[in-house]
Parts: C-alpha cells; structure tokens; sequence
C-alpha cells in the first residue's frame, strides 16, 4: 500500500504541481523510468519534504523525514557547459558523482576533450530537463534526454549502498543503490551514446594541482581580512559547523563513513578535559584501569534491557586473518557488560566496597543516522567510570558528585553554560534505575543536547540473575543477609568539544576558551616594511620570542608566530580561525613605546598593554575572556527558556520567532509545568502530527528549580492532566 | 608421508619403549584408536618432544617444537578414587576437562553420588592403565578399561577447536578437536557404563563457595609469613609469571582468549609512563592527536610488503547490528596505513614538515600462538609516534632521541636494564629502511626480548608509488626538484610491565620499583595486643595516618593500611605480594622511641628510622632502592652477556651451565663477532639441527661496542665466514 501511494507520488506530484509539459513529462518514457524503478533490484522508499535548495537544507529535510534509511549519501547532480563556437549548439556535460567528491571540472573536461566547462546556467537546465537545479538528478536522464548530453558518471558509486536522488523535485527523494543508478543510465545508451564512467576516488591524488592552488591562496589573502568560513553560522549551520572544524584544523574526514581523525588542535582539548577530570575522581578515591574492547556474543546479551539499547549498532569481529572466529565478538558498545561479571568476581566482601573504576577509552556503535562530527561518530573517545557501593545513599552522593564534575568541565572549562537535571523514565539509561543529565544549548539551531550523563544503575545489574554481584551484610547479626551492590556507571565523550565549537564559533572560525586553548596567546610581528632593516627585523622577532618564553614560565600557553614569508594579516585570519583567544601585535612602535596591541578573539576588543607587568595583565584578561564567553553563552541559554503554563502555548513557543533559513524552523527551549512523563507523551504526540519536523521532548527535571516561578501546591496545575503540578521540567527539540 | 610416521609413533613408541604388557598394549584395541584418529574428522598432528612432568613443562616443551597448531589448550585428565569399604573395589573416576579448568571434586563427587575423592595415587594409574601421569589421556580409556572406570567428560570442550592430548606418552602429542574426544569417548559407551557429560563451565559461579574459602584464607595466613606465590621462580617460571600477575592484582584472565583486564595496580605503571614519555616528546615537537580503530581494506593492503608482517593477524569487522557491511573494515594492528594518505594530503609544502604526531591507544593482532599477558596479547595498549621530516639527518636523530627515551623508560622508571642497538636487515620492521631497538633480558629463562623500536621508514612510505608524501625541494633553484618525506614510527607498548615483573619478581611475589610504584610507602600499625587500650589503638592509627599525609605533602605516595580486622603479618604479605618498595611499622614501642621500623622489598632489610626528618630518610632511602634494584639487574645481564670468537663455541656457551629445570634448556646471551647477518643465518641453521628447542638468533648489534675487546681492523675475523670482522653482535634465544 505504502509503497504504491509513495509511487503515485513520482508520477504525478512533480510534473503535476509544476504544470509543465517539458520533454520529462512524456508519460511513456516516466512510465518506463518508473518500471525500472520498481524491478526487484530497485529503490527502498521514496518521500516526501520541505522543498530544498541545497545539498546541506536537503540533508537536513530528509534528517527529520520518517521512512528515510537509516544510512545514505546525497547524489549531486551537476551540468556543465563547455565552450564552444558560438554558434555551435552547447552539448551540456552531466556529471553524476557522490555529494562528498571533489568532481575536478578540469580533469572531467581534459578527459573529455572538451575546453573550459563551465556551470550550466539554469536557463540552460530548463531548456534541457525542464528542472532547476535543485529537482535535478539522474532522473532526468531518460531516452530523450540522455542522447543530447554527455553523461559522466562518478564509478565509486557502484560500490556504495544508498543514495538519495531528487524524484525530479526538490521536495521529493527516492532512494536507490549506486549500482542501480549506474545499471539505469547504462539502460540508455544508445549506438552512437555511451556513458562515461570515470573514479573520482581515484582522480583525487592527481588533484596535486592543489599544492600549486594552496600556494595561490596562500598568496590571495596576504594582508587582507575576510569572512574566513565560507559560509554563515546563521545562514547555513551545518556547513559552517564542518567548515570550522576543518579550517580551525580540529578534525579531517577518514576514509571510514563515521569515523574521524582528531588533530592535535581538538585532542588537545581533550586532553586538558582529561586533566582536570582525571585528578578530580582521584580525588574521590577512583582508580584507571582498563578492560578489553571485546566482548563475547553470549556475555554482551546477558543484560537483555540493558543490550536493547545497542543491539543493533554493535560492530562485529567475525573473522581474523583468515580464520572464521567460532564465536564472533562485539566491539563494545559500552562497558557494563564487559566489566561486571569481574565485579562480582572481585567483589566477595563489603571489605571490598566501595569499588571505584574508570577508564579513558573509544567505543563503537555503528549508527546508520547521519554521522557528524563529535556529537555522533561511530567510534569516539570518551571515560566511563562504573562504581559499586554497599548503600543506595553512598550510591546517590557520587551520581551527583560526578554530575557536578561534568558541569564544571562545560562551566569552567568550556564557557558552555549547563542545565544539570534528571531525565524522564523514558530517556533514562537503559537498565540503570535514573540518570542524571547534564543538557547543553544550541542557541543557533535552538536544539538541547545532552552534554553528560552520571546514571544510578541501583541493584538492576547486581541482582543474582544478572551479575550477582553481592556480599553479605555487614549489619545484620544473624550472618545471613545478602546486599546486591548499588552500582553507578557515568560518562562524558569528545561530544564536548562539538558542543564548545557549536556554542561559541562565529563567521571567523573557531572561538577557543582560554582554560582549553593549547595556545593562549599568538604574538605576532608587525610593522615589517621593505624600509625594516634586517636588525630591526631581528630585533622585533627577538621581542616576540622573549615574551613567549616568559608567558611559559609563568605558566601562560603562547606561541611567538615568527613564520618567514607570511603577511601579518595572513597570520592574523590564521590564529582567528583556529580560535586562538589573545593575540599580540608586536611592531617598531610598540616597542619604542614599550607596549603591545592585544587582539581578543572573542570580542574583537584591541587595547594596548604596556610590556611592564605584561604577563599578570594576560593572565588577568585571560580570565577576563573566559568569564565573559560563559557569561555570554549562559545569557543567551537563559533568554530562549520559556516558561509555558498553559498547552496552547507549547507548540507556538517552540516556534515563536523562528527565522526561516536553510536549517528549517528554529527551535526553543520550553520549560512546562510537568507531572513526570505525560506532558512529555502529549508533546510528543504534538510533534508528531506536526511531521517530518523533529518533536520536542522533555530535556531534563532540572535540580534547581529556584528560577522558575513557584509551584504553589494544590493550586499550580499541570496544563496537561489538570492534576496538582510538582515540578518544572525543560522540553525541547534535541540533537 | 609424515603422517604415516608419526602414526607409527603412536603406534609403536610409548608401548615398546617402556617394555610394558599392560592393558593398555593390546594391539587391536589401539589400532582401533588409530583407526579413529584416521577418520576424516581426525587430528592435525601427533608430535614428539621432551618428556614432560607438568602443564606447564608441557605447554613450553610444545611450544618449542614444530608441527604444532597455531592455537590450542591442554586436556588435563585426572584420575580420583572415592572413599569406599576397605573390602570393596574402587572405581576410579577419570575427569576429563581443559587444563584451565577448575574441576571441583566436591561438585564431581556430589552429581556421581560418590563420597569424597581423592586424587588416585601413581599405583592405581598404573594398575589400571599401565601409565604413568604425565602419560595420561582421554586415549587411556579404550574398551578393555572404559568399563572398570566412571568417566566423566567437560561438555564444555566440545565447543572449542584444538587440544593437545598425550599420546599415551609424557613425550608425544595429539592433536584432537574437543568434539571428537567426546565422540571417541561415546564409541566406548556400553549398555551399563555410559560418559558423564558436566559442563564445568556453568559450575564456576556455583563455586561461591570460593566466598567462604577465601575467608578461609585469609584466616589461614594470619600472622603467617610463608612463599606467597606457590610456586618458585626459578622452577617453573611461566606459573610462577601468571600467579604473581593475579595475587599482585595486576591483572585478570577475561573470557576472550588473549585478552586481559588491566587492574589499577598494573595501569598506574602505565601511567607513569605515559606521564613521564608524553612530557619527553612533547619537549621534542610531537603532538598526539586521535586516528581512528578501522581501516578499510583498500587502504590496509596499499603497503604489500608492510602488511604481509600483519595480515594473518588482523581482526575483521564484517557485520553492524543486523547488517553485513559492504566493505570489510580491519582493526588496525599499527597505524601506517591508517595515518599516510592523511600526511600525504597534510604536507603539501615544505614548512608543513616536520609532522610529528603521536597516539596513545590499541591495537589488535590476532596472535594464534599462545598468549602471554602484557608479553603477546591480542588486545595491547601502546604509543605510536608517526613522523615526517624533509631530511635524512633530521629524521636520523629523531629515531635515536626516541630510542634513548625508551631505553630511559626503562633504567630509570623501571629499573629494567636494556642494550640499545640496530636490528639485523631480517628482524627490521617490515618495510622500513632500519630498526633500532632497546633489547631486554629475563635472567630465569636466558631469553632475550625485544623491549622498544624505534624505526627509520626512509622513504619507503613517501614514494609516489605508495602514499605520495612529497614536497617541493625548498633548495632547488630550479623550483622543480621533489622531496619525499623522511619518515619515522616508533612505539612502546604494556610489554614493559610484563618485562619488569619477570625481572624484578620474586618468590614472595612482585616487587615495584619505586619510580613507577603506585604506593610507594605502606605503613602499618603494630604492636597492638589484647592488652592495647582503644585510646593506644587510636593513637597509634593516628600517627600512621599523620605519616601517609605528610609524606603525600613531600610528593612520596604513601598509605596507612588501617583496615581493621587483619593481622599485621596478613597485611605485611599482602603488601608484599603487591610488592610495594617500602614498609614502615609503627607500634607502641616505635612511638615511644620515635622512630619507624622500615622494612625494604627489595632486600628485605629492616633498618629502624628516626621520625625526626623522616620523609628526607624515606625519599633517600626510595632513591637507593630505585638504583639497587637497577644496579642488581644489569649485573645479572651483564654476568650473562658472553664473548664468542670461535663458531665451535657458539652453541655449548649458548647451553653452558644450563640448569635442567621444567623449562627445559636456560639460555644465554651471546655476543659475536659478526658481519651483519652471516653469523646469524649461520646460528639459526645450527639451531634448526636442535630442533625442538628454539633458536637463537641475533637480537641486536649494539651501538655501545666498547664493552667488548676491541676489533682490530684486518685482524679480528668474523668466525663463521672468516673475512674481516666489523661489529659484535648480540645473539640469543628470545620472546
């Protein structure tokens, strides 16, 4: 049924709505298209969405769609136009290729023999396919079509699983295999037309002309100051959130779908999370170990609620050398199971409670969602910390202290304001008895995120059904009693840094707080002319070198940027995109009037510091910009919670001055007056009859609830049930 | 061919050599064995070896032989008599199980419905089996003895691969499936005696009993001061390895084979390694930064040569959830390939060198040989260092830098002596241009072992043919010269802890050196009797913990052991066991005096110290602690290091003075005039001729070649080709 109302869709809807009679509306040949389409070999679903007019808007319409594939890439279709006599008649370039691949215009017209391709306009597009751009697809192509255009088609996409393809609309995607689309436009050739296939995989190393290009570039922004990122934080979030990544040198793409290599820029952050993380449970008397990574088909599904949760994301080792395993093994997905049948092993005695381990480790859960960077890869780092105590009160004490440890790794570390609370029965951790949350905001995207979870397992996974991990109760005189541990298990990932990026990078780049920032302070020299003498020169470099070797002794993280044949503006755009929180501009004149221009990063603000007492004014503003990020940050969390007494009001406050834009509707957090849970069930009913848009859901019952007006017992109602309310609870759309 | 000889061994040797006529000897009822083993579902090999008396002389007499499968376990076959009227006829009970197995008699006897097994003594072996017990094997029981016996088997094998069964002789070996031992057993199955499947799998979590044993236990060594690890040393090291690893609480057995836990005792060793190298080569350039576990198979096998050293060792990803990945997806068992096509795209010009990154993580090679925790495991932790320079030179002092800083790693952190050196063109990494390594030595075996390596690619990695890595040469005037990168890798893995616990250990049980001691200091309160008032007990518990705080305050990492409920001698052996550097005692006596009784673990001396100006004492007395135990072990290396001249002397001093022990022949270290790789080509053919005992092959030529009498250029010959000698070379039996 579904199947053939999805159907009927791609037979009427696009050329219907638009009313166009083009060469694509013949209905023999749609017909013919949609035979194929329908053939064994053929497409999972086709849907419905908002319409699109870009790869990122498309991505993000179909992320919120329901009846998508849990993994696909986008297929980009482009259309050049070579140069030719004028009055020759264009024959028009096709050139089907993976949205991720570099398609080198150059390289495609070399290989054909064709000069100077050029974009196609879209007069051109409409005169061809009766499309625009953004309805454009292999779909176009058909026995009309195919024979008047050259068609390139990128080989690698044989090899891969799902694509999206425009259903010759911009608000319809069908989704089929690469080699399908292949095996269609093959079913078009004719005698005198064939398709080109050609691997841009493979032309990618031959695009060395890039060395030569970065040299140009390098060239091009000497002195001058631009937008660095390409692409607006407001106008198109997640290219620039995957722009930033890549200029501010955080992060490259890895030939593995989901999986990404953290340069040193982002493990460095991450490793002053480590830190200050690691000696504060120390503290707390937690020790480091680690586990295998493996886990035994028969161990892993032993907690079957618990394994629920992952079962279909866990990675599999099947086979190793050549050898067939007998037992395939998981790639842990988390700890719980891996670690807990030595627990009850170790743990014989309340002598040996409490039980305090962590460990600084990756896991893997293959997510078939969209993968994007830090907030959801399919291998990540993180620490998972899995404590056993003999009482739940114990138990509880460390839930929170922990909690707190991880806001203080956002607030203080990070700039990045967190609402700690408790998450509903339903977003709880699976098997564990309640989570505690840590929960960010996205003010761009106005999406929740949880930012950290501390989560009281209470005895689900001691009882002697499933670990047993029990001892005998050192207060019962009879010598017979028996307490099943109370476990906790927390952890906080390289999510972190995602969340920091996402918070405070702006149009220039990366914003880094101080606390974090493997440089702190750039000093740069300045002032340079062709009129500088060499010992000028010298002696400004040598300036610049003595201040960053007595930030270092006094315990200040700078780097003097003495790089030879960069423009000082070239540096400047440089250490701004990488978010470097101060610079210093060092020149003949400051230093005659002993002094340097200091260049905040997070405002833009230059004052002038005098050299005499320099390091303790740094080290001052540095503090100085790290309170006024959070405080910034916090302000902005602040000002986009709601408080919303009555239902009506939900749906619009979600909404309310929401800005069109490629991402869609933006969203805001809401705070409601709940009863645990049935508040939440109704938004989420709301949200879905408002499909495809992402549905709010309740964030956390925040532990402060001292913001919000006071619930005056019997008289507050819940807006939902009518029934006394007892607490605030915080809803909203989440990534 | 081989097969029918070994055969006839079955046949003929065990019978024959000991002369017997038992029951056992009756020609047809072996045939009938052999005519099983024949069958198509039969064994891989039989082989001969050295007589064994133990499992553990067994396991390392076959690992030194050949023809043995890659991966296999031990069939322990026990023989009980239960408790019975004088007058009766026992029936003895064979248990049948995998050496690791822990068959508890009380259980066995409990399901048989039999009182109280004993362990058979040698006499009734005999009598019925005409075997003694090391000769012993699921092959004894035929049908002549089947019947007179109650066998029971452990279902539990029949789920696993291989196992090593005597060949009715402590001197030969089959090699059977579990399945087919079961069903061999079953062919002997009568009307009245049937096997008794048990699955001693499922039994461990019934033996809770362990709970009351340990207290047991732990009554048991009150006050006792005893050989803490059950075995010796220098009798039967490999038990002895594995029994201090678990009652030090280094580490624990995990249910993948090959893979171990790592406890907090182990992993803060390797933390302070990570601590201590991390801060060395951060001062040296490097970054870390994070690449991910996978690596597509594409891109694994790009370097033939480098991965053919892996292949037959690396984990496969095939499956995610429910769905069977297109591409298989290795686990990277070391990450050249996984990090080159990056540092291709990274350093596209010659101020993009050097890179120098870093990673702490794991890898996995799927070892079939037999694991040895933090020796050989399938799962280890590690550094890898990965860096590109523009120059050889620069690259060149890079790769000793490194080496140097292992080989401080382990003289001063682990006092752990070590002979830095070059690697032979045979045992250099694969693929690289040279290897440099720091060579280790276990004084109980004679075997050398391979510590840290620091390599020099060359530019076998930056050819254009392999990853490309390439830059324009900054000093060719023409513009148009190419560099490809200089490249090194270099790691150092948990081996180093197996190392120092196989050199520092004793009978008693570990002993840490101080540097890496996660306790350094353990003060115990004593002196505490029936006649000790509460208020004396707390006074004395006062000062302990007045101790541990103002030695944590002096930077020494202390403990007061105020755990109540044990015994002085219980917590001395535990602390022993542990193998922390130091004990003070304090008592009633001590404060009256003011001063400690200190107790070394090295020596064992005990020296009283005044309190007055105790932690300068402490931290003095850790130093010489620190230089003794390093001091004592480079003597032991030394006094073992031989100078050979003359090839006849090669394999006697190899051998000489050799001890005979369950580990079979000790070896020694030698060193050998030798031009590169002649000797040792040589040395490994002789040692072929030995076979089974393993070989001895060259471990390094060390840079250091003044310790030797000096090579007279066009006098000092090498003594296997007689040409001119250049260098000693290190020649020993290895790990």
């Amino acid at each position: 049924m579904l199947r053939v109302e999805r159907e009927k869709k791609l037979i009427y809807d696009p050329y219907q709505r638009r009313g166009q009679a083009g060469v694509g509306s013949d209905r023999a040949m749609l017909s013919r298209t949609l035979l194929w389409l329908l053939s064994p070999s053929s497409p999972t679903a086709t849907v419905s969405h908002k319409p699109t007019d870009s790869p990122a808007a498309w991505k993000d319409a179909l992320s919120s769609t329901t009846g998508v594939p849990a993994s696909f890439e986008l297929i980009k279709t482009l259309v050049y136009k070579p140069k030719t006599a004028k009055t020759a008649t264009p024959i028009p370039v096709v050139v089907i290729t993976r949205d991720s691949a570099n398609a080198n215009s150059n390289v495609i017209g070399k290989r054909l023999n064709l000069k100077e391709l050029r974009m196609a306009s879209e007069d051109l597009l409409t005169e061809f396919f009766a499309l625009d751009k953004d309805s454009l697809s292999p779909l176009a192509l058909n026995e009309k079509t195919f024979p008047k255009v050259t068609t390139v088609v990128d080989a690698s996409i044989a090899s891969s699983d799902v694509f999206a393809v425009h259903a010759l609309s911009s608000d319809s995607t069908v989704f089929l295999s690469g080699s399908d689309i292949i095996k269609y436009l093959k079913s078009l050739e004719t005698e005198e037309v064939k398709v080109n296939e050609m691997d841009f995989a493979a032309q990618e190393p031959a695009a060395a002309p890039s060395k030569a290009q970065k040299e140009k570039e390098d060239a091009k922004i000497d002195g001058a100051v631009q937008i660095a990122i390409g692409v607006k934080k407001e106008v198109d979030f997640p290219t620039w959130y995957t722009n930033v990544l890549i200029k501010a040198d955080m992060l490259d793409y890895y030939s593995v779908s989901g999986c990404y290599i953290l340069k040193p820029w982002s493990y460095s952050i991450w490793e002053e999370i480590q830190k200050w993380f690691d000696a504060e449970i120390k503290e707390l008397g937690v020790q480091n170990s680690y586990f295998p990574m493996f886990v035994s088909a028969k161990v892993l599904e032993r907690e079957k609620d618990h394994i629920e949760g992952f079962s279909a994301e866990v990675a599999w080792v099947t086979r190793a050398g050549k050898s067939e395993l007998e037992e395939h093994i998981a790639i842990r997905p988390t700890s719980e199971t891996v670690m807990y049948p030595y627990y009850a092993k170790w743990i014989k005695s309340h002598r040996d409670l409490p039980l305090k381990l962590n460990q600084w480790n990756s896991v893997v859960r293959w997510e078939f969602k969209n993968p994007q960077p830090f907030l959801r890869t399919r291998e990540f780092l993180w620490q998972e910390g899995h404590t056993a105590h003999l009482t739940k009160p114990e138990a509880e004490i460390e839930v929170r202290q922990i909690l707190d440890l991880y806001r203080r790794v956002y607030e203080e570390l990070l700039a990045v304001p967190v609402v700690p609370g408790i998450k509903s029965e339903k977003e709880k951790f699976a098997g564990g008895l309640y989570t505690t949350t840590v929960e960010g905001f996205i003010p761009t995207t106005g999406r929740g995120i949880q930012a950290g979870t501390s989560h009281c397992l209470g005895q689900n996974f001691s009882r002697p059904e499933m670990f047993d991990i029990t001892v005998e109760d050192p207060n019962d005189p009879t010598g017979q009693g028996k307490i099943h541990a109370w476990q906790n298990s927390w952890g906080l990932s390289t999510r972190t840094i995602g969340v920091m990026v996402m918070v405070h990078g702006d149009n220039q780049g990366l914003v880094l707080p101080p606390r974090v920032a493997s440089i702190q302070v750039v000093i740069v020299p300045c002032g340079i002319t062709v009129k500088t003498t060499d010992e000028q020169r010298a002696e400004i470099n040598q300036a610049c070198d003595d201040l960053a070797k007595s930030f270092k002794k006094a315990g200040i993280r700078a780097k003097a940027d003495l790089r030879d044949g960069y423009t000082p503006g070239y540096k400047f755009n440089d250490w701004e995109q990488k978010g470097v929180p101060l610079r210093l501009e060092i020149g003949p004149n400051d230093l005659a009037k002993k002094q340097t221009l200091s260049v905040r990063r997070d405002t833009g603000a230059k004052n002038p510091i005098p050299l005499e007492g320099l390091e303790q004014a740094v080290s001052t503003l540095l503090q100085t910009i790290q309170n006024d990020m959070f405080k910034r940050a916090q302000d902005a969390y602040y000002s986009r919670l709601k408080q919303v007494t009555k239902w009506e009001d939900l749906v619009p406050t979600l909404d309310a001055k929401s800005l069109r834009s490629s991402l869609g509707v933006r969203l805001r957090l809401v705070k409601m007056i709940s009863r645990r849970g049935v508040l939440k069930r109704y938004a989420e009913e709301q949200a879905d009859e408002r499909a495809p848009s992402a549905g709010a859901k309740s964030l956390c019952i925040p532990f402060d609830q001292s913001m919000w007006t006071p619930i005056e017992p019997g008289k507050t109602k819940c807006p939902a049930c009518g029934k006394d309310a007892k607490r605030w609870t915080m809803f909203g759309r989440s990534y």
